[in-house]
């Protein structure tokens, strides 16, 4: 089974407005109004979904955005809700939309107890090699070290653990063997603690990830070229990049999502790397996230080359 | 007793930034979040409550938001919550605020089906002459016939009916003698039907909607004059503005709150004028609603003078 963690999950909460904002002591009415289930760990678990691949969704939830946020998840068959419940709000993050512009008003979100923490962890422990866990999304740092425990358990018990969160937790995984770390060109920096301005910088960078005792590393800049590094060579994607495209939001949540729906089934890394980006692309080229039917046509004109 | 009525009440939404709001293709990170109950006929109430006065509160509220709307009104011991529960999503409204500046993100709200209003007409139904009904904020269009019809059986039971809605709305009453309107200098265009340039203006505005039939009429423009129009004569105040005030959002609800409750003890609709207006200069200069200690410090400065 996949798992998925959200750590700081949102009930989004789309505004669209039909003129452009105005932020200076003003007051904005919208015209439209609806709310989706959010972060980076349930966008995974709902690309696997559109995929027809069944996943546990953990994470915490609470408060009176609780109920309302299980129930949108309900729409998708194959996600298990099995957070833990906390005491607090479930943040709501605010996606305001008016003639093409976007802002995001982020809130930071509950309390996570100790006791909460446990929960979780103990729900982890539960997990066995047969199983894939992945941690999508920002940590808050007082877990961090609750979480590093609990992802090592893991990986002794041979689950294969994906990593997509905060730097410092990540590299201190990295010894441990994690199945995948997915990256960005924005955030790799922060991963090996030195700038990266070119091609050949990032995947120097992603090759220390892989020696460091990353399976598999993939770094992408969402827009223009994605990187595989594994002990099979580098791999390097191109992507098609028109005006067409909607939003870059989820195309690495869609990334990691193809990358495991295709390797449990293939094993192959350089297929699993090729499908994850069309699931990628597609949900950069469509409103909302990849569907099975638009990842078909990507899945057609992508090309991984060797590099190295 | 005093009844209120919101028809589009709002779970509000405060989201509080460290530096400016960037509306332009950015993510925003709010460092405190929290919720309040709004609405202007809540407010009332709520204004009413911390007079020590009990009101019930009436209006439309369901969905996800509306269990949480209401456990927030639990702290105000003298609120009844009275509502009539609706399928739709009790509206969020987002309050932003970031370095003394503001920006208010307010949504459209659920739509209220013909049975949703029966429902609040059989419940307004039940008042009589002793009560006191408030209907506050906008009335959606599509309910104002229904909402008319409403208001006339209720002034028919010798309710006295307080109106501060649409000018459409008001003006349909007005020929039944309803025993409070309550508007602004912005407002009162729409309900005379021309232009207001000054304070001569303003008066023959509301004394033309005096002699339509209300019994008492009240035009404040919140940050410098209030006026009272009645048989016994027109009245100003003169409100203290200085650099103190921190908004003026609640202020007319306020003075209607000060209004009632000084008018159901006295009778005396001058100094009724008088603590309303102290109740509005109460909320203008703190944050959040008036509190009984704030209001008594601005009833002693608050001059009332017959100038008609």
């Amino acid at each position: 089974m996949i798992c998925t963690c959200t750590m700081n999950p949102s009930l989004d909460y789309y505004m669209e407005f039909d003129k452009e904002l105005n932020g200076n002591d003003a007051v904005n009415r919208s015209s439209l109004e609806y709310y989706e289930a959010g972060g980076k760990g349930i966008n995974v678990s709902i690309v696997l979904n559109n995929l027809g691949i069944p996943t546990r969704a953990f994470g915490f939830v609470g408060g009176f955005t609780k109920d309302f946020y299980i129930s949108l998840l309900a729409k998708y068959e194959n996600i298990r809700p099995n957070f833990t419940y906390i005491n607090g709000h479930t943040r709501i993050n605010v996606k305001c939309s008016a003639e093409g512009q976007w802002t995001d008003l982020n809130a930071s979100g509950p309390i996570i107890t100790a006791e909460d923490m446990d929960n979780l962890k103990h729900k982890v422990s539960t997990l066995y090699s047969q199983d894939y866990f992945v941690l999508a999304g920002h940590t808050q740092e007082y877990l961090c070290s609750s979480a590093e425990e609990m992802l090592k358990n893991a990986i002794k018990d041979e689950v294969k653990v994906v990593l997509d969160t905060n730097a410092p937790l990540v590299r201190k995984i990295l010894p441990c063997h994690p199945f995948m770390i997915k990256t960005t060109m924005e955030e790799l920096p922060a991963l090996i603690d030195r700038e990266v301005k070119n091609e050949a910088d990032a995947i120097a960078g992603a090759k220390e990830l892989h020696e460091a005792g990353a399976r598999y590393v993939i770094v992408s800049d969402h827009s223009r070229l994605a990187y595989l590094i594994c002990k099979e060579g580098t791999y390097r994607v191109q992507l098609t990049r028109d005006e067409k495209y909607v939003s870059f939001v989820g195309t690495g949540d869609s990334l990691i999502a193809g990358f495991l729906m295709n390797y449990m089934r293939t094993k192959n890394p350089l297929d699993s790397f090729r499908f994850g980006v069309s699931c990628g692309s597609a949900t950069a080229y469509s409103k909302g996230l990849a569907t099975r039917a638009n990842i078909d046509n990507f899945y057609e004109t992508t090309k991984v080359e060797k590099i190295a």
